[in-house]
């Protein structure tokens, strides 16, 4: 047995690479409370304000701080970079994406005119020998894409009727099993995988076991690529990691390969805490680490995990506001056998919000049941209601189906760690679908050349009554969803193909089984606004105006009509109504390699781009209004408080959106308590009866609106510096946002009321 | 109408794209003699006294007068090129595959290692950069085939059980149908690949749908870029060719487009003659060409395709000696309404080989039925005997097949121009395969690090008995044969998939129409030698001689036993059957995009490279010594003389060898008459009686030995300078074989009588 596994339990994982396996014979579950905690050391205090300088001045400078335009991003493109090298010897988890903190790598393989555009944006240049080589001699995802579109699926993006699809940059939401470099190190991995190379096929080359072979060959290059990587820090990764910290060191090694070689909209870390707590245990028992040193290494990832920066372009930045990377980072949960999974690192983590201050990244998220520890809930709640920087998901719904080593693989989706890739797919507006349905397939804002209304979808016969039919519209809308669901789901095929031909994701690839469960992610944007539209047409009365010609532009309502987000019946059987049927109609089709559709309910800050793509609905909302984010109910539709919001909510079955339901709610603090203590404890109330009643996501912020307009107004102020809030299934950083979204924040419900 | 196509008939080819229909609408059958040929201007026997001069420095020079090492080739890469700048206005017909005459280009898509090897071979050393570029940036070809390749396909390329492999540089073998760039011009076949572009799919986007959309956008991305190379030289092919010059000249660009970008092996030219002759008529009719001029730009043209030229490594040089490159042209052929399909052009394309003397390129074909004009089958044996430069082709048996529009796409492989594209996918040695079979799988010559005879078949029990039993010998071998035809048939779909993902060849596939029929060509080598030596074992007496590890590395054969190549049914029905047999062991297994498998009895040089890998066998061979080329009898076996050689291998049938049968054959000039009058009329007679018989092809050589062995030891001598000879589906210039080759040659039965 390896000297690195001294101490450790089990058989399985000795046989086979299970890190699973591993974590369950040896973790050791806590049930104390936050007492053990030690503060930040003066290395970290030293590292984080050096940090917090580099990123007034990123921000000074418009968001980013450098470009790079010399060297193409890979695994073994730079030497080592440091947050200051002067101060290197006391940062205890090293590795840059580039050579310089906060510089953003050159990635052209998603697209070279979006990786150009990022870097002119911020007034870099791209040396223009790489035009040349990404345009004539390699091609990149971006043109392989367009190259295969067909006009219908230009017009559905051009109109926004689906947007958001990763055919520009990486798909991301792939977590690689990062903690499979520290269990066995490198070489075993190579070694397994060229067991599945070996294994792969019976001889008979057919295309799926083609390009699975040239897979695993770029999985194990990738490995070999990590190891050289590693050794410009001076590390040698290729045998398993012997204690803590270089444990952290070898799994950030492995997470640092993925954020080298992809620029996914979602870069997740994964659940890593209670895996690593373990190697820290160890080393404590043995003597050889204090709590101040391994919270140190855990600061000090983090540190790293708050560093890491993508070079975007402004629509991507309108889309995903405020420069986040999904660095989704698990804490809590319970085992299959019933224990609970807290580890002293689940408190080590939300302590770095302590010792470092709110940050949006890492995007740190509770698998919470109420079955966790009351010492913990009760912690976690605690810095919720002072950082507004975590998020809350229900174990016991996601459990059953992804077992109890899944990560989140960027905002709200489950994913099984080390076993399961996703094909990120982005959304369909079923809003703007409704309106489709109701104009007979013309985009109600966008228009031809010629001043007409584009026919986008199919050429049905439109709505010509002046009083919307229940029936009627329900019967069109779901002829118009058939073809919607449709077209989605072959945009993203054809996705997904050219992302695996041009934008491999070989490392992150390299450390998930080579027998993969694929999952095919399609979302909705527009939810709260179809149920309520719906509604108004069933229980009250909805007419059209139309402009000259005959397109419907906006609606009149009179009378009253039930709302999502009330705990109404009436709403909230149509909001589980349209989830199912949607999926049901996505689950018709062909999916890429077979990959399994799921679908979700969430819509980062898109919610904003996807309203200002979309005209005014029948539930009132004006035209090029935002939406209401993922699964929250309308802003204002919310009357009966912020329960009964809840309840709607957790009414959408999680089975038919596997891929998540997300909602943010804001609560001003007095709604909670008088003090921290009892806003807590409030607010723990508040998550165990939301999520023992099966709902699956819940963003807390925990603030009044008064801050945010101050903060709007006065973003120089130091306190606003690192003032993070939640937003749909992500936190940033509000001075970060832009105005727009600043003022949809603020338009949100902010409950003073349970 | 288009003004380019006045006096032209028909409707068919005007409402869609359709060569053969315009062909079969305009042509002019020639029933004449070559009285009307015209010799070379003084313009040719400028330009081809320069050619003259560059070649022999290219040979000075060690075979490669100069290669490129700073620009990647492609359609743009170059500015215009001439044979010689200050006669630039003398080039009838333009364009060179790089900046300077014979200069061969950078060609790195198939493999960069094997670009750079090529290079360097001749002193030249590729800017360091594109290293760099074609590893880290862009996947090759070549790269990704070992990616993917399994241990055992390694191991069975090592032993050169399969050989010749596409594996490093272009498949080629694709003809573009180039002729319709003089007909239709660019622009037209974009807007019709466009259409076909749109109409690609239902919407549901399934894997080979989205593989073909792109593929088609790359199609018209070329069709844009040879716009673009043709405006360099001063020419807008954008629009169909007004006159004669035109049509050639567009022709050729559409010609050039296609070896500037892919290096295939085989890089043919196809039908063009007769549809040519369509304009020269034209012009002549309209007093705007006169036959000097016509036969100016045939020879211009045939000029051009005698400079193509590609950067080869020593390896390649082995199997294919001699820098061919299979600009295979054909003449010749009936329509299927019974018409001959020789004209004026045919002649003049045979006579290109009197104005400027005996070339091995264009591989010029003439597609052969005794239905020919005496006076053309005339002719040509007349250039047959005096130039040894020209092959025949059985157009009886091609015609039923194939129509009456197809090309020869290599040596001797009918492939229906525009309709059709083909995998190429070399050749198995059957004869190494009848060794696995009585040694148990383990190779006679390859050994293992520790000495040992590697196993690269399967563990078969091997034959232990002294004497060898033919019913045991073909049990085996018929299970020897199903694990070569399976492997070897998925080593092709592994190499087919890997070059449409990284080679595609979208400039001739431009040409072609988008629903292709796609064969997928298979080979046979060792021949002759397994049919014989399954003959011996059967009528005479073989007994085994072992070494010390059991293994049986030589024969001894008691007694006579029939050969094939002496019209004896005996050995004859032994050829048949092996044939059939691996032919359909071929068609058992999944053939890449569902092509239709095919396979060839014909070796190119490679006779001599595999014979050099595979120990000595039952007929009598000995170890390591050349194989007979392609269907050819084995040297010396000939007993019966010439005619009786042709009987046998006309009883091969073509149906199962639809990618041909390639017999070679030399004839004492003495053998065949007096003079070359008298020569001529009988090689016709052979031709007409051979080809009767229903068989496939040949290969014509009329000269001596003694002449050979001249050569060899004087090739400094003038007369030698052009001296070709036809070898196994291609012709060469003697003294740019290898000595070994040249034995190889010289070794081959001469037939001193009919």
């Amino acid at each position: 047995m390896n000297e690195a596994w001294r101490g450790f339990k089990g058989t399985h994982w000795l046989d086979d690479v299970n890190v699973r396996d591993f974590i369950q014979n040896n973790y050791t579950p806590y049930d104390g409370d936050e007492s053990f905690l030690a503060g930040p050391t003066e290395a970290t205090d030293k590292l984080w304000g050096k940090l917090q300088e580099l990123q007034k001045q990123e921000r000074e400078k418009g968001g980013v701080l450098e470009c790079e335009t010399e060297v193409v991003s890979s695994l073994t493109a730079y030497g080592p970079g440091y947050i200051d090298e002067s101060m290197k010897d006391l940062e205890q988890i090293v590795g840059l994406q580039t050579d310089k903190p906060l510089k953003r790598a050159f990635m052209p393989y998603g697209g070279i005119k979006m990786a150009e555009e990022a870097a002119e944006t911020y007034g870099y240049k791209v040396n223009e020998k790489f035009h040349k080589i990404f345009t004539e001699y390699h091609k990149t995802h971006n043109q392989a894409v367009f190259d295969a579109y067909t006009p219908e699926m230009r017009a559905a993006r051009h109109s926004h009727i689906v947007t958001g699809l990763p055919d520009t940059y990486g798909r991301g939401r792939i977590v690689g099993d990062y903690r499979r470099v520290a269990l066995y190190g490198i070489d075993y991995l190579i070694k397994k995988k060229q067991e599945d190379f070996n294994n792969c096929g019976d001889g008979t080359m057919l295309d799926h076991i083609i390009r699975q072979r040239e897979e695993i060959s770029e999985q194990i290059r990738a490995l070999k690529g990590m190891k050289e990587m590693a050794a410009v820090y001076g590390f040698d990764i290729s045998q398993p990691a012997k204690n803590a910290k270089e444990a952290v060191q070898w799994l950030y090694f492995g997470y640092l390969a993925a954020i080298k070689t992809q620029n996914g909209a979602a870069m997740s870390v994964g659940r890593v805490s209670t895996f690593l707590d373990i190697y820290i245990e160890r080393d404590i028992k043995e003597g050889t680490l204090t709590e101040s040193q391994a919270q140190e290494l855990i600061d000090h990832m983090t540190m790293k995990f708050r560093m890491v920066k993508f070079a975007r372009i402004p629509s991507y930045n309108n889309l995903f506001s405020g420069d986040p990377v999904w660095a989704t980072l698990e804490v809590g949960g319970l085992g299959m056998d019933g224990r609970h999974m807290v580890t002293k690192n689940d408190f080590r983590f939300l302590h770095t919000l302590e010792n470092m201050g709110p940050s949006p990244e890492p995007n740190l998220t509770v698998l919470y049941t109420s079955k966790l520890p009351a010492t913990f809930k009760k912690y976690a709640a605690k810095i919720s209601v002072t950082t507004s920087s975590i998020q809350y998901e229900n174990d016991d719904v996601m459990r059953p189906i992804w077992g109890d080593d899944y990560s989140i693989c960027c905002c709200v989706s489950a994913t099984q760690t080390g076993k399961e890739m996703q094909f990120f797919g982005a959304r369909a507006n079923l809003a703007k679908c409704l309106l489709y349905a109701i104009n007979g397939g013309k985009d109600e804002k966008f228009l031809t050349k010629d001043g007409k209304h584009m026919q986008v979808g199919p050429e049905m016969a439109p709505i010509t009554s002046d009083v919307l039919d229940y029936d009627e519209v329900m019967h069109k809308y779901d002829i118009m969803m058939d073809w919607l669901a449709g077209l989605y789901v072959n945009i993203l095929n054809l996705i997904q193909y050219m992302h695996d031909k041009y934008y491999y994701e070989a490392a992150e690839m390299a450390l998930i089984d080579t027998n993969v469960r694929r999952t095919f992610a399609t979302g909705i944007a527009g939810f709260s606004h179809v149920v309520d539209s719906l509604s108004a047409i069933k229980y009250a009365k909805v007419s059209t105006v139309r402009d000259e010609s005959g397109l419907v532009i906006d609606y009149k309502v009179e009378g009253d009509f039930p709302r999502y987000g009330n705990d109404d019946e009436r709403a909230d059987e149509i909001a589980v109504w349209l989830l199912k049927t949607f999926m049901k109609k996505i689950e018709k089709h062909h999916t890429y390699r077979d990959s399994e559709p799921t679908t979700s309910i969430l819509t980062i800050t898109s919610n904003v781009v996807y309203g200002k793509a979309t005209g005014a609905t029948p539930d009132g909302r004006p035209a090029f209004a935002s939406f209401a984010p993922g699964a929250s109910p309308s802003y204002g539709a919310e009357k009966n408080g912020l329960l009964s919001s809840l309840n709607s909510v957790a009414k959408i079955p999680y089975e038919y959106a596997l891929d998540g339901i997300s909602n943010t709610q804001t609560m001003n603090p007095n709604a909670l308590g008088h003090d921290d203590e009892e806003r807590a404890n409030k607010l723990v109330n508040v998550l165990d009866g939301y999520f023992n009643q099966g709902a699956h996501h819940l963003n807390v912020n925990v603030f009044g609106k008064e801050k945010l307009i101050d903060a709007m107004e006065h973003p120089e102020k130091p306190e606003y510096a690192n003032f993070t809030i939640r937003v749909s299934g992500y936190a940033v950083k509000f001075i970060n946002l832009t105005k727009e979204q600043q003022l949809d924040v603020i338009a949100r419900t902010c409950h003073t009321a349970l």
